[in-house]
């Protein structure tokens, strides 16, 4: 791909910017600026690697414009580097099919509506009532169950599995291993054993979601288990029934969160944070790693530890917690003290009111 | 389905109820109260939602008898609503196949012991001595392999892979993606390295079982992992080799038991919990979320922590921990009146014994 | 399996042992001291198991000298006698394929590198530019992407999906369900939506690796995600992108790691513990179960707690926590300890000073 082509790119999406360099350069490859070579992209986006930048050899460098001056080679200077740097190697390295194929190994129902461009790998098993939107990638074992419905452009991967009725938004990415719309945790007690209640609820993914691998997304029991537009979700997420996670929230690794439990909008939630049930949060929260959240959060703001509390008192307690041997030590000091004056006071001979 | 074929069943199951209303009408759905139409069974369980019973459109609601005069619609009166509710809703919802075929992608060795009444789906894989239980419906891509067993009316996922040898009692649900009798964490440290020990124990699953998705439940190293009757596990839950899983008891999402810990009978095990290796739980514990076990736990109760300890003092204990910086303030205005204190004390001239 | 075969099995890995017994025995399978019966091996490896040996059927046991004559059977005595079961028991029970055969319902490129001595079992997909090694086992539903590297000996467990490029070393071992070179979650936030940074680099997995099931090992962002040889890694692990495990690491079930975060050697971290990005710890730590690991680890040694600290610290720390009810109330008896001192001093008349 030719400078050139990039920096349009850049005006289609209406980004200004400053260009120093040949334009004519070719780029086939993103390299991080110590390891690229003259047809690499690279990117400048924290101050800890200007070094690193000095010493670069790559074709074009995204950075800011106060970095400029010190860059040897080709550069694009904006405002936000990264994200500039995000469509730039989309560009580069197009997630699409070889090709827009249906394989022979694939097994679909008859019904199955199929438009044109459309990539199904080896061994898929569609199911009857499905429809798939233009431009979908199907990867290889990936299991669409009765009535499922996936937008336009989206990429369903590797030994997905996606169950009854659920619906996927346009644009949206589920990776390998992740099962939509598995049966939710419903269980009523009944002398001493469980009685199963039926998970009628889907599975709505909105737009543009992104979803990793292994993840678990269960099905609403009544209504249905909501992931909004615009959010992205790592890998070995536990999605319980009826949650429902607001528009652009990112969630880590191995977070949980059990039953109809409703995450803001623009939520952050870090790796292995669990949510318990029937709680709400407001929007633009941020979670720490491990948090274990038992109460609404009815106010913005970071939250840390379990049960969770803002994440500032969370980080003092953490603190006093290890000066706890000390305060035991000092407690013990000051008894010492107070028992020496007690001492020290009832030995000596009061002077009788005259 | 008609009322009054609901009515038949609670009679099957010898549950004495007050029914109101006529028992010709016909539902075909279970919804919530607040969203139910004529042709919804709906279910009142909380008082909470007693403002939404007395506005429902419901076809038939089931309720505690105390809760009947409010109500609008033709409603059952039981002792227990949400368990009569599943029975219910099963009726509704049979989770049955669409039909009992042998998909023709399905590789299916040539000695597999196939009863009528069986659903194999697409690319399931059914490997030599194989025996399956009538009734079994085995989804796509589903592997079973060598000398697997599974009893009659089980449900074996999408994508399900249950390794050699390994037996699955009736009527047992296993969701997608989960992996029964993979090899157990077992190596022998040697000069930096790790040698393998072969795990060649099975895995041995109950009746009634129900397993979520993408759960991994390990082999036995010589005897057998074994989950007894009734337990109920969700999603992501790593049940490690020679685990035993007392019957009837329920674990929550991402859950992790270390190798040859026994659990209880009727145990609760909250998300995210955690428990060390060879431990054992007497019966009736229950754990909350997060909580990570390390030693015995000897006697039935609620447990919390890390390491756990009984819930109420842990509860305490996260009271006191919020409260350590005022403790710490409190002390330190203590040793200032101490020394103040001493200070008086020794500038007091002390009268000699006389 | 002859005692005189295993005898010799010893001979070629230069293990100094003592036999007692006859070594004209067959061996056909391994089993617990308690459950051995004379076709069976079985070890002892700890002193518990002293009452279990006097009793024992074993056909042969294996054991420590200084256990030697407890035992009423054939023995063979050795300094490491687990290490030594673990040799023997991968002669009894050679983890192998039934066949060395290509299923006809595998879906193979037409350019794939196909040694003999090759099992592939139904519905693997091993597209484009794949290679394997000679004596790969690629189990049902297996699916290896374009251009992915095998090494010999490997064994890909069933459903496990590598995604392009990525590569295996020797003798490595996948088990089922696993997904390696998934997308890293890399993301650049922009107007409250989450631009996708392509995922370019792979996943490298050195020789006599083992990783368990439903694992996810994303591929690097640029450069690789690194496992280096003989780590051992159990079920339901998060490796994010770049994360580099050092030699001879064990990582044991639900464990997670944040992107660009590195191991080093010979670290053993417990059950779901986590680590933060962008740390790196030294060789030879140990981090115990659900420890929270977010700052470099410099110094070997046993860490646990979140944000972790020395083990040996946590522990206290633990008691002390348990012990702050108790504080309290010596806090509070110390301040009325000091208040009637106070009350006291200041009733009693001063002498003034003369």
């Amino acid at each position: 791909m030719r400078i050139d082509s990039l920096l349009s790119l850049l005006d289609e999406h209406s980004i200004s910017y400053q260009f120093k360099g040949d334009s004519n350069g070719e780029l086939t490859c993103a390299a991080s600026l110590a390891l690229a070579e003259p047809n690499a992209l690279s990117f400048l986006n924290a101050s800890q690697y200007l070094p690193a930048l000095e010493q670069t050899h790559a074709g074009l460098v995204i950075l800011k414009p106060e970095h400029q001056a010190l860059c040897p080679v080709a550069c694009v200077a904006v405002d936000a580097p990264y994200y500039v740097y995000s469509l730039c190697a989309q560009a580069l390295y197009p997630d699409l099919p070889s090709a827009y194929t249906i394989a022979a190994s694939a097994s679909l129902a008859e019904d199955v509506i199929l438009p044109n461009g459309l990539c199904i790998e080896a061994n898929a098993v569609i199911k009857s009532g499905v429809v798939l939107g233009q431009g979908c990638w199907i990867q290889a074992g990936a299991i669409l169950e009765e009535g499922v419905q996936v937008g336009q452009g989206c990429k369903i991967g590797a030994g997905v599995v996606i169950h009854r009725d659920c619906l996927i938004g346009d644009f949206t990415r589920i990776e390998s291993g992740t099962v939509i719309g598995g049966e939710g945790f419903g269980w009523a007690p009944h002398q001493g054993r469980w009685s199963r209640i039926p998970q009628v609820g889907r599975v709505r993914i909105g737009r543009h979601v992104s979803i990793g691998n292994n993840c678990c997304i269960d099905r609403g029991a009544l209504e249905d288990t909501v992931i909004e537009d615009h959010c992205i979700i790592d890998n070995l997420v536990h999605i319980a029934h009826n949650v429902q996670i607001g528009e652009g929230s990112a969630i880590a690794g191995q977070v949980g969160f059990a039953g109809t439990t409703k995450l803001g909008k623009h939520n952050i939630v870090a790796g292995q944070a669990g949510f318990a049930g029937h709680l709400s949060t407001v929007d633009s929260c941020h979670f720490a790693a491990k948090t274990g959240v038992t109460h609404d959060i009815k106010q913005a703001g970071a939250f840390a530890g379990f049960p969770a509390q803002e994440a500032v008192k969370w980080q003092k307690q953490t603190v006093r917690l290890r000066q706890l041997d000390k305060m035991a030590a000092q407690m013990k000091a000051m008894q010492k003290q107070i028992d020496a004056l007690q001492h020290l006071v009832e030995s000596t001979p009061i002077i009788p009111n005259q």
